[in-house]
């Protein structure tokens, strides 16, 4: 499967792909069209594990809208796939070249349009990095809460492909609900508005919505109106230690119930704490069977820290360590930001899962993926936007060995099995690309696969929006 | 207008409609079929004004998922419009029936089938009250927050269908925000199955949120899991007075430029103001231009009354009043609640528009608004969300006068055209329906329109559900 490659419509003729450059130089400048088979190999793909890759027959970097229209215009007429892209740190594969395909990137159109404080809104290129908007909004004094991991790198178009999620969201929510409107090239080159600028408005169905997290699949998003929000005071983080991560998950379901609304509630493993550990000499004690990690952005973060704090004691934790400062919180957060890299250093290589399940259920699904973890002979550590029920069990393997490769995927899948069965769904932030789409239909059904593609069928007829993703 | 009928597929035919009787009533017990004209005659319409209804063949009123799925098996087996229905109290003809359909009342599936305090969520059968939901749910410490003024009535199944707004969407957002997951009977009978109960999920296009707002034109809902928050603290209630409207506006852009989150934040006209006076002589002073009504709902209410009330002496407030506690807090809010009724007393009849504006266009909105009334010589008082930009001026006129109620047509015309020359949208909370069907394509234009088109082709391919409304 690693070896495969999408498959898709192709157009490896020579003379074809000749004629596809004539005619994309025809509205986009020299510069702009790569086809050097060294640079375009380098954006074949995301980062995520076991997706396959094609070649793209070109690589586009347009600047304007008129020019993104100009490649689908061209990619219509001639029938080639399009497959967009922003920073390409995407884990699902949705941003995995196919072969023949015209790769378009979307990291030039990178402006900042507009910054309105009174709309609460900005207005912005697909380009623009998360962390650029996020740093001049709160200029403003205001906050764009989405903050996937990649915050530093990805962009607001592949998070909006993507519909990604980030630490902030058990009290913020996901990008979804911070789209308002879009600006959206369609697959024949026509552009189309969606949505509003306002603060409420229900014209017609919301497409606004519908092309959130469809993975390029539907149509370019060339400009996105964002809401945003006044900017929370810092947070303040408290730490807890369990003897179990059954423990763990009562004190979340705890402080869940009782009507908190922390502005992150993370949760790791034995597996991941030891990694930490191993990695970076944290300190933290190796009997941890999972650490809890709660902020509150109140205005009396504090009182809210004693009030979580008690409900671990009572659910059972060993030590509970509240942040006095804005700096002391940022160090009990370092081994959260660590977990990743920590369990990449395992093995060399990760599969991140991306399963949420409801909250109620996460004790069962952190013990089912400790059997799991023991039925393939695998490390798997588990991070969790505990919150949220929204789980990354992230299973360490060595991809030069073919049996630990296999019981790898094999894992992974029976992780999100395990999600269906306790209700959850295979992808809470990450997206299904080319990862997930034999479980899609797992997930939702005959009825609701028919009318997914419907809906595809209605937006590209022709099937040249980043076909072979999703479905 | 007034007088015109809705056109759609007919069955006259009493042959035809003896046909449809006898095979609804082959899976629908006979006292949930009604056909007496007299009844089914108080079946025709809703709340709004201007709107044309016909007569329905039959209501049905179900009781399961299965009864609606014969229900839709029928309609398309005989190529009947289904009109769906909650309590009737939509504002914009999208509950009005067509002649000789199938209304499709879903007001007696009206069980809660579930309350989840740690997971958050309610799960409800469509024709659930919202006031009876907010109160079940109240008893558990969560909140269910949209509130539109028919919640004593209004179903969550219509408010689904009508995306629904209310006084708290400022701080809370609308029903799309809370709706996470749906079971929805398609035109054809088969039930389908959209979204989550799990805090995040990303599986494939969001077909739930096509679903709200789209009145019961893609499908029947018969299910739904809604997101809960924790119940916030009661709010406290402050109002100033202004001697413009300008001024009023002025102080809100402040109020939100500023960071602050009020949990309402209402506008009402001098038109209103005096309104509420003739019928209620609540003392509100005569020489008042606008009031202003903001309330926060934290920890803190009385800090951010303060604060919001220095900024509205800023922009001049005439007077600023800040409650005390909750009881003088209601008094407060008594001259907003009885805002509507007292404009409908001025001339027995309203039209209410529900035109949203980016917040910082506010005062040109009022502004333009006061110079229509004038044009037209009509009483339009304006009562506004003002905090989300949401204005309903509120068209007064004499239904027996037919050139009153031409004036008060073309009035109402007007303040859309203004709204969307300022950058706003038709419809803020109310809908399209059929009051507001030919502005839609004025508002997103022959692209957005075309794929509106297509998706609802893809979901209703027969045309069967809800025909003539929207477009």
């Amino acid at each position: 499967m690693i070896m495969s490659r999408i498959e898709a419509p192709r157009s490896e003729d020579t003379a074809a792909t000749g004629n596809l450059l004539d005619l994309l130089l025809g509205g986009l400048p020299a510069e702009a069209v790569l086809t050097d088979p060294d640079v375009t190999a380098s954006y074949a793909h995301d980062m995520a594990s076991f997706c396959p890759a094609g070649s793209p027959a070109v690589v586009v970097l347009p600047r304007t809208v008129e020019q993104v229209q100009h490649v689908m215009r061209t990619a219509t007429a001639l029938r080639v796939p399009v497959v967009p892209q922003g920073a390409r740190t995407g884990l699902s594969g949705a941003a995995n070249a196919s072969d023949g395909c015209i790769v378009l990137s979307l990291t030039r159109m990178d402006r900042i349009l507009e910054i309105n404080p009174v709309d609460r809104i900005a207005v912005v290129e697909p380009g623009v990095v998360n962390a650029a908007l996020s740093r001049a909004v709160g200029e403003h004094g205001l906050y764009y809460p989405p903050d996937p991991s990649s915050w530093e790198m990805c962009t607001i178009g592949g998070n909006i492909g993507t519909a990604s999620g980030g630490l902030c969201c058990v009290k913020y929510g996901v990008t979804a609900e911070y789209v308002l409107g879009l600006d959206v090239v369609l697959a024949d080159g026509r552009l189309m508005s969606t949505g509003r600028r306002t603060a409420k408005g229900v014209a017609g169905y919301d497409l606004t919505r519908l092309f959130v997290g469809s993975e390029g699949s539907l149509g370019i998003v060339v400009r996105a109106v964002l809401g945003l929000r006044p900017k929370p005071p810092e947070q303040l983080v408290l730490a807890a230690e369990f003897a179990s991560a059954a423990a763990a998950c009562d004190a979340v379901c705890r402080i869940m119930e009782g009507g908190h609304v922390p502005s992150l509630l993370e949760l790791m493993d034995r597996t991941t704490v030891k990694a930490v550990n191993a990695m970076a000499q944290m300190g933290l004690p190796e009997s941890t069977e999972a650490l809890l990690l709660a902020a509150f952005d109140t205005t009396a973060p504090a009182a809210d820290l004693a009030a979580v704090g008690a409900l671990c004691e009572a659910a059972g934790a060993t030590q509970v360590v509240p942040a006095d400062d804005v700096a002391e919180s940022e160090l009990l957060l370092q081994a959260r930001r660590l977990s990743l890299t920590a369990l990449e250093a395992v093995k060399g290589v990760t599969m991140i899962d991306d399963v949420c399940v409801p909250r109620s259920r996460l004790a069962e699904m952190l013990e089912g993926v400790d059997r799991i973890a023991g039925k393939y002979r695998l490390t798997i550590g588990v991070v969790a936007h505990a919150g949220d029920g929204n789980t990354h069990p992230t299973v360490c393997f060595d991809p030069a060995d073919p049996d630990e490769s296999r019981r790898a995927r094999e894992s992974f899948d029976e992780i999100m099995a395990l999600g269906l069965e306790l209700g959850g769904t295979i992808t809470g932030e990450h997206g299904v690309g080319v990862l997930k789409k034999e479980w899609l239909a797992r997930e939702i059904g005959p009825v609701g696969m028919e009318m997914q593609r419907a809906v595809k069928q209605a937006f590209d007829p022709l099937n040249i929006l980043n076909p072979g993703k999703l479905f």
